[in-house]
């Protein structure tokens, strides 16, 4: 059923970010207002809202995926956002995107991390930077 | 302390695949043995070693990254196996790389679906399949 | 409706390659079977099913794009299978991969025309070279 | 022949924008002359000019490359003016983009469609927006 | 020992740009300063300050691995300002970026000269364009 | 001169490997003849044969280009053998691709350390494993 994919969608979408929908389809309704809605329907109603992970879980997968790619810093920074949103910790996000530098190299994961230090400033938050082992300076 | 760093990530190395470390550093040693080492004492001393996220966290992390890269089969291979190993559940794997369709295509996620289905097999596991919402054939 | 979209999904796949959703389905059942049906509901009941750029058109875009991301040599191939079906004319594919290589290099498109050769190879055809321009030796 | 590579690069050139040579040249003058030369004599000489794709399907592979690669976006800028200049509709041009998300995922076709909606302000045009088959909302 | 590692990584930092270190620190200071103490152990003490290849070789693949990522290009921008400073010719650099279009393509190159010409005009300097064997126009 | 393009692109190739450019022809020839002709006169002839940048520096841009692609395996191959052909040492050669770690991160640098120790193994030499400095294990 088509309206409950795209409820679903929607619910799945509001929960990490109420106001991200109406963006979505105001930019690309004069070019693509499809792709709005397959946005939403396929890609929070079909998938982001399956049972099987929870939704702080999918958060981590989406940050290292485009922290990996590289190519999109917007819709990273929607994404930490909307990860702060639904439970992840500053820390957690800190973590998740450092570590993104084993698999992707430093600057894709630096750049992560200076869009996630805008988030922070933005929402007031910071991470705790708890000492590190074997550093004692 | 560099004995510190080496030992840290040794254990840490071990609870994702006991048989890693060693097959890792006979792998380099007649070309980069220092590569080996920096695998374990940075890549999971310094980094996967952290605290502020969990290991299965982790594991969400890296795969969506080798997943969205999608030119390191056999190191997604083996964190696939390290996932299971620290307690994630093939659902939860194979909703990870599902999700990875969204933002890094179709091919890359099935071509990382279709390594965890051989891991799996190997593994004597299965995801459990739920029904999905909205599908009643 | 669901059913309209896996029907039509199907209908624009078997002009493609009649045997690929069968294939695809078995591949994906223990693993993620709501993968397969997410590629023939969305991938091509959704997007590929679309009215405004016919289907040589799309096979060219797919083609250009699996050939850039060089990581999914299986799907170009089904691809390109799936380009000849529709009624390019190895000429036409030929001369799509090699321009690939302005923009993603000459290796890239090089193993794209590697894969061209071997399908072109099993369905008995062959591209037309015309002698270029200003090659006269 | 020489200035039968560059007369032929420059003609295919100024199909696609009649001011984008003098651009290219102007841009590359002060750090890399010979570079301007070899995109004009290579990859519009030797490449763009030759038969057997014709210039709109050699756009739709552009397109798809350069949104694949996602990290091109002043030059899949400058490709979709000249899409639209060698007669490609903006519907077309939607649809192509649209499809590489299969591919290459929904955040670069994302950014791909935004820079076709500026393209397209600029241009006087936009898509025609056919109702999809299944959404009568 | 890791000081050791951290004096190393800074006095090769340092060669390459003095006020480097410092800049890095101070943009990682509220997000995450352990990556900037990772990049300049590990990244500058472990790796690019190791024997057996000189300071400029390791600018060139620098400068290579990142025009063929095309996704950093504030990297890329110290980078060629480091390789400047270890001694490259303009000339050198701009023969390196340009041969990176033949594995990563024409645009990623492209946006690579671009950046080297804005590092060469602060700095003063230009390549010399020696006129190509087969060029007498 | 096409002539000339031709002849610089054939001397230059077969200083990297005097038995690749009959294989490159070989292996296109019955899909794309003018593909062999491209990356022999404008790969070989306009680009790699430009002075301005010796040919051993040639090699460590391309090696951390092809590296940090992670798609073109083969391609690696055949320049890691060349690099070796034109004078750079097994251990400049371990150096570069270790260095790659840090722009393309470790998975991609380590399968291309594992096609270094292939051609290294088939050529009977080694690279001289220096002990590092802080490493008295």
């Amino acid at each position: 059923m088509t309206d409950g994919r795209r409820a679903r969608g929607s619910a799945r979408l509001a929960e990490l970010d109420p106001g991200l929908e109406a963006a979505i389809e105001k930019g690309l309704a004069p070019v693509a207002p499809d792709f709005a809605r397959f946005m939403v329907e396929f890609g929070f109603g079909d998938v982001y809202a399956r049972p099987g992970l929870a939704l702080k879980q999918r958060q981590l997968v989406t940050m290292a995926s485009l922290a990996t790619l590289g190519t999109a810093p917007k819709q990273l920074r929607g994404h930490i956002k909307g990860a702060l949103n639904v439970g992840l910790t500053p820390t957690e996000i800190v973590e998740a995107l450092m570590q993104v530098a084993l698999y992707a190299g430093f600057p894709n994961a630096l750049n992560a991390l200076m869009i996630a230090k805008e988030v922070f400033a933005e929402a007031g938050v910071a991470p705790h930077n708890a000492p590190t082992p074997d550093h004692e300076a």
